[in-house]
């Protein structure tokens, strides 16, 4: 097993500056690493509204169904993550875990446990003792301080690589606000409607219907257009916090001229933040970019450029540097959605390396395998049928998949 | 990339006879590879039944749409078959190309093209030159002979390790009829109502009709059932082929009780060869058999079985002897099918390690890792809600899947 960093790491990673109404701590609880930090309590002023999407799984965690319970509610007074340990497929015992950290972190904040968000990253099955989590909860309350966000993404790390942060400052009307977020990956990344964990924090002052309905769309062609091994996880979490400390008016809608800067910001900070998970996906060696085109719609053009980005055939094609643009015809094939083998044109790059249905003409394997050796590798499909358009973010398939994924648990 | 024969090859090869009615020869066409046979004709005599099905990719080979076209008519003398080059996205020039060949194989057979039943497999989007087969058409048929079915299923191998060949005797009324069947696999395995390359026949007396009802049923739970690394392919094809000459009785239809053995015979041959494909998977190491029962339905049964079988998190966790449950419980919640987490049970070969949606209470971890050592992994989940079963054959994914696959083309 390979633990070397990913060579898709970022080359340089932002400093993220504290978000006003925000205090953060991690702290090593020993649930299954050793000599790190596994668990993240960030605390929030009084007043922070919350939104949130969340597995489509039918098997969802037991973090995963509080957060679904305490989202109807919009508030959010503290987050308590840990990694190591899922606690998913936990039953009665989960359960009874995420009611017993949320009472206790509840308590020392004096707030709602509804008002308490739990997620909880790695080895589903095993049995997640609360104790484990709720003896640090006093000592990290009263750690916590307004910096620390680099050390809150080492914390919620697994087979992650690097952390993985991003932050933007904008303005809405006169008001500067910041956006900080966090991510992990790297493995069961498929999110269905949902996500990684991926937390994001705001000082902005948003109401929480409004924060959720950025938060829809912003996720569709980000979070939601990512996939490292087409497996969707039973823990997937994106939660975004807005403490309103930063004292703006408050936006009416969504759609508020005054929310566009900020709505642009959220889009591209999500969008950092999937490209860093694809970019981490488990023994990745390449991006790769799908970007279908000329469909009969876009969720036509999604379904497409899924098929592409998880097709094993591809993904090691892309891993040997091998234009292997018959394997994306395949996978067009196989998708089941409109399309037509005869108006087909494919490029990898910028090389276009078959049209209508054919090999290009001017096809030249120099040129195509000159293509493949980048660290990025951007498949686009044109249909040739309508405007649909998508684009995914995913990674090359390599041995060190298998050779991470074949002895993970033990 | 590993060239050694699967270690879950079959320990004995069968002798298959002489089926009445059908002569055969294989040659070197140098298609794409050396020192080894690469084509395949069959002749069938006169009033010889075919049935058929093929893939339902979007993106289907040349010889798929002159087979479908084919099929129409319900009567073949020849099969032409060639491996190295599939005939795939190669637009007019492929079409061209099957056109040639099956004028050519018609004049010699004195029949019509629409008799002539052709495959090709290996590489997509290379334009292949008729000539390179029908040069040597005029030799096959003059050698063509009854024996040489082991020679046939070597001559349509690509990265298959091992020839697949199974054959039975069944009577139909008080007539001895014989079945034998050849098939190819070894990636791109996920057939969709259809199958990778397989040819069957039989010397027994069955209208083109009835054929194809037999064969739309046995295909369901044997080719219909595997998968290897969830990529369709566009060249999937599965002909059957009865010449009569057994002389039995004609049956009335698929119901026809003195069908009854030859169909029970016609569906075991297909299993049989279907598994031999998945135990010859690329870079297989075990045979996966994934039974998902208790299902509100055979087809929700199927979609669940397929989504563990398909994922590469249960793929590598078996490569790696790993009883990693928990990515079972994953696969099964992200199928989007009815399935409630806390009603699950999950077995390794009989080895129960998850019941009513926990750890099962008894797990042995010793257990559980020896049931993972061994060949073939039954992977079975108990849903809890209803009287659907499936059972779908896949096999593991290894370092040997990537080495292979990311070094194809060139």
């Amino acid at each position: 097993m390979s633990t070397a960093v990913s060579p898709l790491a970022p080359r340089s990673v932002p400093d993220l500056p504290p978000i006003r109404g925000i205090r953060i701590a991690t702290g090593a609880a020993g649930i299954k690493y050793r000599d790190r930090t596994d668990v993240l309590l960030m605390s929030f002023d009084e007043g922070t509204a919350v939104a949130g999407v969340l597995t489509t799984t039918r098997c969802p965690s037991a973090p995963v169904d509080h957060c679904r319970q305490a989202l109807v509610g919009g508030r959010a007074r503290v987050l308590v993550v840990n990694s190591g340990n899922a606690n998913a497929f936990t039953g009665r015992r989960g359960v009874a875990t995420t009611n017993a950290t949320a009472e206790a972190a509840a308590e020392l904040a004096g707030c709602s446990p509804d008002e308490v968000f739990l997620a909880s990253t790695g080895v589903i099955g095993e049995p997640l003792d609360p104790a484990k989590i709720v003896s640090h909860l006093a000592a990290l309350a009263e750690q916590a301080a307004p910096d620390g966000w680099l050390e809150a993404a080492r914390a919620i790390m697994t087979t992650d690589t690097y952390a993985k942060v991003a932050t933007a400052s904008v303005r809405i009307g006169d008001v500067d606000v910041r956006i900080n977020g966090i991510a992990k990956g790297a493995g069961m990344i498929a999110p269905d409607m949902a996500t990684m964990l991926s937390f994001v924090a705001t000082d902005a002052r948003i109401r929480p219907e409004v924060l959720q309905a950025l938060l829809a769309r912003a996720v569709a062609p980000s979070f939601n257009s990512v996939t490292v091994d087409s497996d969707t996880s039973t823990s997937d979490t994106l939660l975004v916090f807005a403490t309103g400390a930063a004292g703006n008016a408050e936006p009416a809608g969504a759609d508020d001229p005054a929310l566009a800067e900020f709505a642009g910001a959220l889009d591209a900070l999500l969008l950092d933040l999937a490209r860093q998970v694809a970019r981490d996906g488990e023994g990745a060696r390449k991006e790769i970019q799908v970007t279908v085109e000329g469909a009969s719609d876009p969720r036509s053009a999604k379904r497409i450029a899924l098929s592409i980005a998880n097709s094993p055939l591809v993904k090691t094609a892309v891993a040997g540097e091998d234009a292997n643009w018959g394997r994306v015809v395949m996978a067009v094939g196989k998708a089941g959605e409109p399309a037509e083998r005869d108006r087909l044109a494919i490029w990898f790059n910028d090389v276009r390396v078959a049209h209508e249905g054919e090999r290009d003409p001017a096809y030249s394997e120099a040129e195509a395998s000159s293509a493949m050796r980048q660290d990025i590798i951007a498949i686009r499909v044109d249909l040739g049928l309508g405007t649909g358009r998508w684009t995914v973010y995913s990674c090359d398939l390599t041995k060190d998949y298998v050779a991470i994924n074949g002895d993970y648990r033990s």
